[in-house]
């Protein structure tokens, strides 16, 4: 943990800084720039040039001298001047050389648009690992390969082979597709969304998600940061990062395709249920980020961050011409965890006194059919005034009276008078569309349907709860790790990677997780002293690794109440386990405390490929097994989140104390999962991990872990 | 049942036929017409005017002589030709004499624009009151009031006060809500999209959903079916009707707005469990709607439907020229239960042979970035004649090389040629413009996002699975009908209303549900009797209308294993009680036999006020009252639903032997659910229902209801 937080302090400054070169070069040289401005060098160039990029641009090209007016360079190193950012567009094979001039000439940054790579195969693969030794040699930062390119409406720049250039706007977008973000990029003109900066991310090969994260968090000119992921390079980090950008600009994300299970044979239960979008939902929730399951989704949503601040509570008014759209939008609202506002008296008796009297002056709020602009603007400002309002929706329909336009301007002109957010849903197409326009135009961002709107401010509210969250602490208890370290080494040297029930009671005792008390008897007098130490009843286990099925031979005995019974039981399991299973090697009888009845858990943890540490919580038996109630964390994790784990599972409220029986200790409960956070990020090589079942006693009584197992990595 | 059924047939000609004068009237009059075209009358004369109604227009107006060309009448009866159709507009208070003159008139149909009625309050109701009366006197069927009227773009005529009109197509949609369909219309003109007819309902004075359903079922014009409903006015013929249309033509319904849980109180387990919701969701799955949960949605799915043919099986192929936007497209395919399609050898080796060599030939198909028109149609016919493919989305992302218009025609040309829907998702906006246009003027619907079409093959898949399902036909089972009528006859003389152990299972013998066997004994001798009969062991409980509690004061003995012990218990429990309780009035004790161990579940019922008596099926204690993992339908079900009721639990596996358990007898229960089923449809008196627990035994074993509560409505 130590190493992760100083990764992510040591790489803050690192952030815009290091990446300025991307967005607001000093130079541009443009590598494999073509008189052709349809192929792909001379559509960069061009764009570049159309976009109005005010410093100094440099075609390179071996083969040509002049390029829409510019002299043209044979290579980089021909250059006179300093270059600051270059932009390949050369064929593969070329960049290596390419990214040794470019290193030599003293280039910040690179922008390598080329294809050719990781995408091929295997040579690919060689040619972007040159690139990436000779880049880090020089100190260069590299946006690609196989990109669509970078655009900054601020700079402005667009080193890109886009057709067009998007509008300036206060959102950032990172795409993993170049693709779609070709395409999303067209579609932002016909809607009227502008952006800050578009970054096409491709495959990676230095800059990545959290660098842009972390160039984006303090940039003045974007206030919303989205993406479309495939896939996160270092889940930890982007956790670190994440949570601590989204305490600041909202972050939305399209995570899309789910990674392979991965090659290792999953033995835990955890392993079992934890898919791999189990882990990216738990680490956006932990981090604040908010997902969007649909590109729609993401655009609507950053519509309202980018232009309406975020609302301090659930409570949503709505100011409607008509009934119908009114209902679907409390329907949609009730459905997302929003509240219909309840007006408080005076709201109402404001309304009433504004309002004709067959208006409804209760929420939603009915100005009528025939409302024109005065009447909404009216509405809205008393409603804006209620405490218990904290979002308005506008909603419109065209009817015979209405003016949409004029509407508009009176929504926006008294929505910018109130730190509340205000969507509209003026729906329909001609007879709306002057009045969307000018919404936009005032930053209300308008969705043609008021279920849209609704799912916008719900996302809002979510992002409202993250801010209003305490910031994350992990606590840390004193904990025996060099036990547990020798404990390890110890098992790996003998080649043992798959620790039961013994072992693995002996790292939770490490980590102050309580075990049943006892210990190996390996003679009666002992087994009558330990268990006198223990206290009545016991619980007698036969100790053997050659013997697997215990209770079949006699190898368990329960509720012994004495020493007298102990004495006894343990002749008779010695007897009648020799007898029967006379080549076991028999290490004695483990003697225990009787644990009472209480209710089983499980806590386990399953390494995710991406995220590292998945923690899952559950109620032992058909919970887990049958119905799947279990919820996921990535650790490590805080109190919170702890706590979180065990609310969200459906049969949360049987450890509430459902019909008659007392309520569960989950403050222990809560520590104990804490605990196992802390184990599993201390020991990387914990592969997978369960406590099954852990008995949680009632109230104040703490919980008894039963058994435990864990897997290692075969090194460290 | 017997006598819905009749009504839906003798329906089956009222529909299309008589609601014809709305669509195809012979002639129209508009009442209340004025010369003002932006006045409600005047707008709704000059729609039908300018729309092109090629029969006899006649405005009404005692004050005008000349509106728009047109001799004005002062009243319809002075219209010397035959009027069919009239369009009212006056102000409410008019309307009942208007009424009464158009039904001396011998109209077939009346559409009452006009506002002022039930939503105002009392006088309005009545004013309906009336109108409903004078309408059904004359045999009029009345649209109305408070709409904005009927469209049909195939008479055509616009008998609306709609600012425009929409454009001819193969959709009719119906709206409770005015408003939403004047906002739908203006949208509708935005994106394309046509109607065959449109109706707004309003108040649904006469006219009402399950009327249309019936006049559109057979209209040659319409291929699909659209709904906003608020409420639905007879829940159990709207299924009766609705199952049969949508076996004809899919039926889309975005049902909002939750109604009151109504004013008695409720005393059972469903009755808790069932929200209004649930109701409506049963409904619409069992009848084949298709429900939306938003007008995008709605929309959406309709624009599939009207266009393309309905997939015969669930596996897609995506044909995409980039990589993103096909991991997005499988996502939502998996996340919507469809099946991105595995590729015969067959197909892979001819994509194979016709795309470039860095082209995937799997399935999402990446034809590559600069794939052109050619490459696209090649490919989408190859995965065409795939056997495994069902249905195919083209995605484009408009890149340097593409062609986004020549690409449309290549796709729409294939897509004829095949009984397979093609669905397009054209991202982007002015770059696919013109492509998306082709597209759409070719039938092949097309979406902004990958998501949202494949949704829309969901909801079509959806449809197909219920057009596969054989018809609903009810099972009968002999009961004994005559002794439950008796038994409520009975109690309800006696003001006994709700009925609980011993009558309930009165109840459930007289429907073949197998109880405990037993009876009352009110001699020692007896009880060794019945004991016998029964087969031991019994179980012995003491019979007191005045004993609640029984075990505490030792009425209850279980597991009495011969005659002696009956005897000698049947005497101590006396003694016992009686000593206990000396006022108690004590009818004996009742010997039953012990049921074995077995998986207790519970089956409900409640009375939904619209759709009438809604079972409820789950598994007994924390399962129905912690986790709510309940199932509902709308009585009268059929085997499948039944069979359905229980696989849609979360803890059905628990029913199929899961964890060594043999597997429950799930026939016997699904017997019961019928019976049950049967029981609530044969006594509408039945107001909620309990069986719990219903004692599953183990496959081949049957079920016995230990207890069975009952409450009655006061009247039959």
């Amino acid at each position: 943990m130590t190493q992760i937080i100083s990764k992510s302090e040591s790489l803050k400054e690192a952030g815009e800084a290091v990446l300025e070169v991307f967005f607001k070069p000093k130079s541009i040289a443009v590598i494999g720039a073509t008189r052709d401005v349809k192929g792909l060098g001379g559509s960069v160039l061009k764009n570049i040039v159309d976009a109005g990029y005010p410093g100094p641009i440099y075609p390179i090209n071996p083969k040509a001298t002049e390029i829409l007016g510019r002299k043209v360079y044979p290579t980089v190193l021909d250059v006179p001047e300093e270059v600051d950012l270059a932009v390949v567009t050369t064929p593969g094979r070329f960049v290596p050389q390419i990214t040794e001039e470019c290193g030599r000439k003293g280039c910040r940054g690179m922008i390598i648009i080329s294809a050719g790579f990781r995408e091929i195969g295997p040579e690919g693969r060689k040619l972007e690992k040159d690139i990436e030794e000779i880049g880090k040699r020089y100190g260069m930062r590299i946006i690609g390969p196989n990109v669509l390119g970078v655009v900054d409406t601020f700079a402005p720049h667009n080193a890109t082979f886009a057709a067009v250039m998007p509008k300036q706007g206060r959102t950032a977008f990172m795409s993993q597709s170049g693709a779609l973000m070709s395409a999303i990029l067209d579609w932002s003109l016909g809607e009227g969304f502008g952006f800050s900066s578009m970054v096409s991310l491709g495959n990676k090969l230095d800059v990545n998600e959290v660098d842009l994260l972390k160039a984006w968090v303090d940039d003045p000119n974007t206030k919303v940061i989205l993406g479309y992921l495939e896939g996160i390079a270092d889940g930890q980090l982007f956790i670190e990062t994440a949570k601590e950008v989204t305490r600041k600009k909202p972050v939305l994300i399209i995570k899309s395709g789910t990674t392979a299970a991965g090659s290792r044979a999953i033995s835990s239960h955890t392993g079992t249920l934890a898919g791999s979008d189990q882990a990216y939902r738990a680490a956006f929730a932990q981090c604040g980020v908010i997902r969007a399951t649909s590109v729609q989704e993401l655009f609507d949503y950053a519509f309202a961050f980018a232009n309406q601040p975020v609302p301090t509570g659930t409570g949503v008014a709505v100011v409607t011409n008509a009934g119908g759209p009114g209902i679907m939008a409390s329907d949609a609202a009730e459905r997302l965890g929003l509240k219909i506002a309840t007006l408080t008296t005076e709201t109402t008796e404001k309304l009433q006194a504004a309002l004709p009297p067959q208006a409804s002056a209760h929420n939603p709020v009915d100005v009528l059919g025939d409302a024109l602009a005065d009447r909404y603007a009216t509405a809205l400002e008393i409603v804006l005034q209620d405490p218990n309002v904290h979002s308005v929706v506008v909603l419109l329909t065209p009817q015979v009276m209405t003016d949409a336009t004029d509407t508009a301007r009176a929504v926006a002109e008294v929505a910018a008078r109130y730190d509340k957010p205000v969507l509209g849903s003026f729906m329909g197409a001609s007879e709306v569309k002057e009045g969307v326009a000018v919404l936009s135009a005032n930053s209300v961002p308008n969705y043609p349907f008021p279920e849209r709107a609704m799912e916008a401010l719900g996302a809002m509210v979510r992002y409202r709860r993250w801010l209003d969250s305490p910031p994350l602490t992990f606590p840390q208890f004193q904990v025996n790790k060099t036990a547990v370290a020798n404990l390890f080494n110890r098992f790996r040297q003998e080649g043992r990677l798959t620790l039961g029930e013994v072992e693995g009671r002996a790292v939770l005792e490490a980590y102050g997780i309580r075990i049943p008390k006892g210990d190996l008897a390996r003679s009666a007098a002992e087994a009558v002293r330990i268990a006198t130490e223990v206290g009545f009843p016991v619980v007698m286990k036969i100790a053997s690794p050659d013997i697997l099925h215990k209770s079949d031979i006699g190898g368990v005995m329960v509720g012994l109440k004495d020493a007298e019974e102990v004495e006894r039981g343990f002749h008779a399991m010695m007897d009648k386990v020799r007898a029967r299973m006379p080549e076991a090697d028999i290490w004695g009888v483990n003697i225990a405390e009787m644990v009472p009845k209480g209710r089983e858990v499980i806590i386990g943890m399953n390494r995710d490929p991406q995220f590292g540490p998945l923690l899952m919580f559950g109620l032992g038996g058909i919970y887990v097994e049958i119905l799947k109630d279990v919820s996921f964390r990535v650790a490590p994790i805080n109190e919170r989140s702890a706590r979180n784990m065990m609310s969200e599972i459906r049969s949360f409220k049987l450890l509430q104390g459902a019909r008659g029986e007392p309520p569960a200790d989950l403050k222990v409960a809560e520590e104990i999962i804490l605990r196992v956070s802390q184990l599993v990020t201390d020991f990387p090589e914990i592969l997978e991990m369960d406590i099954n079942p852990l008995v949680l006693m009632p109230e104040g009584q703490g919980a008894i872990a039963l058994d435990a197992r864990l897997t290692l990595a075969e090194r460290g």
